[in-house]
């Protein structure tokens, strides 16, 4: 397998998806060693470093990428396979930031109230007990929580001519913040220009769902990816494969729209796996699916609807892909 | 302990929250024996019968109560703990109902589109295997899910007068229709009205997250619970605890607005626990909470919001009341 | 006609839509005189009154009714047709109340902000020029208004046993806080209890569209309003005609469903009027319609669809009752 | 006074607001003759031509531009007063979309169902009496309704390097959908770009405020306007003054999100102009202001927050160039 290793220099972050030209042309079956820039554009380094002093929004996010795909065609589906994702630094760091995250009104969900202060954490990473380190600022509680890395965004350059920031999450993946995107997992997205342009960053130690304050423990990321195109119809919405599920990530606001488009989605998926038609696939879906969020805090916010492979008949999912993928990265 | 069994006729039933007469007086301490009837009154017993034909609108979700707590107090803290829930049939049942449900245009976010078709899935109880059976009818997949048996509703009179249909989840609980609430679980509700008034009902042998269809695995329940008050201030939502989560239940509309009341209040409970100020309690919630959707149909949406204990240092909740009930219950 | 003069003690006052005896009975082809407290109770009376020290929240927008009209059933449509309103005081008031109104976090869409400040504002009533008079605090800037009365509140008891708070609007009309519930306009309401039970209250002295900080210049009213039945079926929103409008009052959230269901409903209205299909009265709707905002504050948002007569052939509305009621209040 | 004409052929038109190259550049105080073609490309001629067969999805709202203003930087204010608008064809045209508009489900409000039927109404105009006729195809109702030409969308390059479908509102202005957009009024939008960037489509014979059924009376339009620099900080959210009013366009999901940013951005100006605090602005605006919608079918929903001149006292807005540049209309 080919393996391409590719290191950003910060003039060649992309800001975007769409409009940005590639760094490099990969072959599908090659490999990716990547590195990722924290959101922050590690500009946070300590607790006295605070958001709104450090950060020159809206560029955060920075990309790694985009990258184009020998081959990829608008309409293609491409399979994303995530090997392996390690903490590229020693700390990790989170922060509010004025005016943006879920408890706080913003730009979009404008209120004339003062924002919330600001305030930096700053988490050890612990390598052996692979724990990430939480701390208090008003009172002395330590929390040790687990490493579970994670990729903020992993996006394709979207259809129809529009490029967008990559603090977006959309029909081409991007800024999704969904804790499921992380090692073991392949992620499916829809081609929409030649070479999909696709682009991976804001690499997460470790998030809740929902992504409350707006920001995970961001933290710059080792990331192994291998890549891989299939020549069927793309799906709607990005899809994940792991071991125990199928997922769809919806993105939308309200919140009931990023459901309800992952949700459709779904229903069209169970659908065509297991020769239902739509209201049997409503039926099953309503009674079997998990659903955790993912982020209410970006552009558009995202929503997972999974569905548990232990639940349902073994079937090949885009001609048996993952566990082919899965096999050859566990060797 | 004393022990209160209670099974209503059909004139017995309660279809609001609030406005109506308590059925029995129970003192802190007693364990109730109860039987749920189906959210549909029993009404769907075959794939021919059909909701619109069959339900008579909006009486549906009959609740079993409501029950004066003596001693109970506007501001208190009602605890109700499930010890049992047990299917009362050998079978569930699940349908859809025309404009509504989560994939379907409704009274309230109305179209001009034609309804979907009505179409009604019948669910044998396999006891021994702990399984309900699903039968596509547009093709020959059968599969047996694991029964894994809640209440979608468990409420209180609402405050200031009000009296709410059976449909609906609130401060006050009711409708909430999440999978958190089986057999383990401690559900917390501030008290509105003296002796409390609270009912339950809407058995489901099992549902998905968020509910999408509008109805879970419906069917009668035998329920087991155990009553008990606690005089500190109660939640402003309600709240449950099991063995491995502290969870809040925000409900709203939109989507979003379920989910910050419930992250709200449980900024403001870690916040209590382990002596943090908002920020950081904001902080840590970011990183460790677990959301699962409850219900995307109901008069409002329904979101949890779950911390994990094995997280956190451990902490007494309520007086350690949880723990008190579960290891009685487990005797 | 018959003339009813009512004036409630604080005691008489109804705190709910439904769950509350009628105060009096009056036959359809009535009058009434009746007079209705401010939304505050009367208690905030100068700038030093702030809302959240003089409130005794939720009890606010106290109603006057209900009033049981004789013969009213479930399914007839209430007619209440609005003669004049004339403030029965001298001074209106508007406040900020803390996590309440349009551009603050509230208990519903919450956040970890603190609340903006409270202020109070007096208007004086001058009744020559019939204008309210607006005094900023900050500055020196005085306005004179125009002093355009409606009331917020005009509802009737709501379906299925429910009882709601006097801030909620709803099918059953309620606290809509719409400019067009102004002396000479006719509202239309579905009857769902019998008697109707119908109340109104929270005078408005003048309101912007939208009610933006939760509170318009409020004040006690003096109100003449006809009460008429007709027994042909309700509609499934309050309806509201004057001289030169249609129109239709859609509540809920997010504030699209609530526009939604006003739009539905009146797509249905102009398909009975003209003979029109959906997708032709739709197509009409679409290039006529007139949509002001009525209020982004209360427990449900309201919006308003309004269609302009002189665009569409005269047609009988409601047997033309609107027509014969303006000209009887007009001699 | 400068005069350009210009009249695209289809290679010219540009799809998207950023990321194209400008067709001209214009000097400020540069009057500009154009002509647009309407929202489906004249596709679209019969009531036998239906969207989905006519329509190359999302290649609609074809815009004419983008023009680049000399001087134009970011931050600075573009102003584009609209002298007249007339009709450039006999005949305008609205239509329903599968899955688009305000009354359907759609690809982000999505549901199950079947989209609604496909039908084309074709407006012809009468010049003389300034009207556009609709004729019903379920009845014989045919009806003139004036003729009030408005353009849907104006704006400039988004920024941060995005490019944005000519579907979209935003920030940026973009397809607001407004009947404010009509001759008489002057839009005030922040640059982003050097040049800014701005182009003009979609032009409406008449639209009804919400633009329910996702078209308006469709057509070409000749369209003169004026193109001024004002060197101050521009808006945040479009601004439009007429002789009558100042207004605010805020554009989200969901539409109180929308009228919240409209709001916001409106006390901000009202606390300019007249040196008043956000209480005062804030408690001002909720008795003063109207906000009729402009769109709730777009990517974003649009809210026009509108305050009326004749209730505040006489001021000065942007150098008061609206004021200049309508008597320089005029003339």
């Amino acid at each position: 397998m080919d393996v391409l290793e590719y290191t950003p220099e910060p003039n060649d972050y992309a800001w975007t998806f769409g409009g940005v030209a590639p760094v490099r042309r990969v072959k599908p079956g090659t490999a990716l060693r990547l590195w990722t820039e924290d959101a922050y554009c590690g500009t946070l380094r300590s607790t006295s470093d605070l958001a709104s002093a450090s950060l020159n929004m809206p560029y955060v996010n920075p990309q790694t990428g985009p990258f184009y795909v020998e081959g990829a065609e608008p309409g293609d589906t491409l399979v994303l396979h995530f090997v392996e994702l390690t903490p590229a630094r020693t700390w990790g760091v989170s922060t509010t930031i004025p005016y943006f995250g879920g408890l706080t009104s913003t730009d979009r969900t404008a209120t004339l109230q003062d924002p919330l202060p600001e305030r930096t954490w700053i988490y050890e990473v612990d390598t052996d007990k692979q724990t990430v380190g939480f701390q208090a600022q008003s009172s002395h509680l330590e929390l040790a929580l687990p490493l579970e890395p994670m990729l903020g965004t992993v996006g394709v350059a979207p259809a129809a001519g529009e490029a967008r920031s990559a603090l977006v999450p959309e029909m081409f993946g991007g800024n999704m913040d969904t804790p499921e995107m992380r090692a073991g997992a392949t992620c499916y997205l829809k081609v929409n220009v030649e070479g999909a342009l696709f682009s991976v960053g804001d690499g997460h130690y470790r998030q809740g769902e929902g992504e409350s304050c707006g920001t995970a423990v961001e933290g710059a990321m080792n990331v192994v990816l291998v890549v891989e195109l299939v020549k069927t119809p793309g799906p709607v919405w990005p899809r994940i494969e792991n071991d125990e599920y199928l997922a769809v990530v919806g993105s939308g606001r309200p919140l009931e729209d990023a459901w309800r488009a992952g949700q459709v989605d779904m229903v069209r998926w169970l659908g065509e796996l297991y020769g239902l038609d739509k209201l049997d696939a409503y039926q099953l879906l309503s009674q079997v699916s998990e659903v955790p969020l993912a982020n209410v805090v970006d552009v558009n916010y995202s929503v997972v609807t999974k569905v548990p492979k232990r639940l349902l008949p073994q079937v090949e999912v885009y001609d048996g892909i993952h566990q082919q993928l899965r096999q050859l990265s566990l060797r």
